[in-house]
């Protein structure tokens, strides 16, 4: 795995902010191509959610050996301002790697391409599920890659998503699970009028504030088995009146909320839309995904015992922290998220220890095999 | 009073938006000077809330003679947009007289003009106290003509202002108080963090939501003698968060009170502080205005009088509306405030109807004989 460091350098000097196409897939494929990987490259969906570029490749075991797949993505956040690297042009200072992408995730794909290339091509099917749109809206990435592989009916049977779950220490933290979320956009609309004559007016922000005080107050559960307890944050409120002696016609603020594997987004939305239209105003919840968990069990055990072997730390198995694809590949197989520290992931001078790197790709190697032979 | 309609009209055609200076008291000064009224223009105060212009006019009675003041505003506020005439040409369309300042209050200044012509100069000491910033600040408005009255040694024995105070027919409505007001700029400081990560950030808004709730349910009293109860209203919320996965750093909301003479500004303004420390705020109050009232007796029953002599209505002694300049005259002398009606009054296409003008000046001429020998 000597170049393992050389391959990271490769994908991160790719500038691939979502969503990405083009140069950095085609660095990619020519680090699998050689590995004996037959190669789906596709471009789908239109503006403003595309066009988003996928990469499905595959190298077939033996007619009936199982299929493991690694899911990940090339697109990056934007770098954003006061980098002392060059966000793009990657650079080995002391122990560390630095660029955009080198934990989240360029540099878990890399790692797993390491790996794979320690695992005999007869030992079973390996798959690489790389979109080039997670950051972003991801309407077009991983949905896309899944009904590809629908089509062409490479159904994995295990999924391992190279997401930096890692806190402290590479190894601390697997992820089997993550919380659903939903944002609900609320308004109360009044009418507006002078405040010396209240009476002629219907201010809307009492009834607002009523609303979200009982949603605040609103207790989704007391956690779970697996999860914390689901949680509703408001996030924004807005009525933008400049006018000190004028009461407003609207008033708007927005909720966020992540729920464990009790609920379903549907039946988060219709909660707080009954609590909205109940204080007077409208509900519009968008859902951006479902919670999902893969209780533990052989699978987890199996990642666990990888990560061990390597580097001695027994992995919290967790379902703390945002969403990721996994919240999609659920559908299609077991899925479980592990990969590199997350400490420096979506801020400036994201960078990865080089050893760090090594270590996972020999885990991802562990599991890997451990898969197909398991 | 034939030329009553041009004299509104002189006046309208000087534009005048707040603050305002040169023509328009140029305009007036040539109408009193010639009733025998000493004029002492001056022009007070820097930006932001200057300059201003102000005018005292005095023609005085035999000594020891009783001085009646009427006070009144030349400024107006800016016409905005859709007017079918042009807002600083006056029109008369059928019996209306259009343009801006028409009823607010160009129109009961040359009213009390042609009015004070009726009264012979040996009946008594009578003032006008014209301001160039009504609508505006009023930082350098009547407050400095009170300073000026003062230097001078001018004090009346009561003052009439003459603010467009009727409501659906001229007369129906006398002003004998108003109600005082204060705003309060409420802010919360939070942690910014991530909604996946509550426990790591500190949500404001929930505060801010609380400490809302126990505002808008506040009791301020139940009413009084001459005025409704106090109100208090929530004009604005603001937290400019457009990033759905964010807990903000900061939230702000603003309420607006209207009080009675149960309370001071000051005590309102500690009241709303209490409660905004109590939930982890700040609150930063703006007094505009004490409320003030001038208790129904012989000065409101002697303008009741003129009024129900002239149009048959007996006016309802009020404390509604929005604040005017008598919440700073009523420190110098005994305050009422009566004038045209207010129904066009900021709006587009103000108009007077050219017979209230005429039947105004008689009752501001009655008021003015009655003020003198009272």
């Amino acid at each position: 795995m000597t170049q393992l460091v050389d391959l990271a350098e490769q994908l991160i000097a790719c500038p691939s902010v979502t969503p990405a196409s083009g140069m950095v897939f085609d660095a990619l494929e020519a680090m699998l191509a050689p590995l004996g990987f037959e190669i789906d490259r596709f471009v789908t969906g239109e503006a403003p959610d595309g066009p988003v570029e996928n990469l499905f490749a595959i190298r077939r075991g033996p007619k009936g050996s199982r299929h493991f797949a690694f899911a990940g993505h090339l697109d990056v956040v934007p770098p954003g301002e006061g980098w002392t690297t060059a966000p793009f042009a990657p650079e080995r200072r002391g122990d560390l790697l630095y660029g955009r992408g080198a934990v989240d995730m360029k540099g878990a794909i890399a790692a797993m391409v390491a790996a794979v290339a320690e695992v005999p091509a007869d030992a079973g099917t390996i798959s690489f599920v790389i979109t080039g749109d997670e950051e972003g809206p991801a309407v077009h990435g991983t949905r896309a890659l899944i009904d590809r592989m629908r089509e062409r009916g490479d159904i994995p049977d295990l999924i391992l998503v190279g997401e930096p779950t890692s806190a402290n220490r590479l190894g601390d933290m697997v992820k089997i699970g993550r919380r659903g979320s939903v944002n609900v956009w609320l308004e109360v609309d009044g009418t507006q009028g002078h405040v010396a004559y209240p009476h002629l007016a219907d201010n809307p922000i009492p009834k607002l504030v009523a609303m979200l005080a009982e949603l605040d107050a609103l207790e989704l559960d007391d956690g779970h088995e697996w999860f914390q307890p689901s949680n509703l944050e408001i996030t924004d409120l807005e009525v933008g009146n400049p006018a000190t002696n004028v009461i407003p016609a609207k008033a708007r603020a927005r909720v966020s909320v992540r729920f464990n594997a009790h609920h379903t987004g549907e039946e988060i939305a219709a909660r707080i839309s009954e609590v909205a239209l109940r204080h007077g105003g409208t509900a519009r919840p968008v859902i951006s995904g479902e919670a999902f968990l893969t209780p533990p069990g052989a699978f987890s055990a199996m990642i666990s015992a990888a990560v061990e072997a390597e580097t001695g730390i027994a992995p919290e198995l967790s379902t703390t922290g945002g969403t990721s694809d996994a919240r999609f590949l659920k559908d299609l197989a077991p899925v479980i998220e592990f990969g590199l520290c997350n400490a420096t992931m979506h801020k400036r001078d994201e960078a990865v220890a080089m050893a760090d790197l090594e270590t996972l790709a020999r885990i991802y190697a562990r599991i890997a095999w451990t898969a197909l032979n398991g």
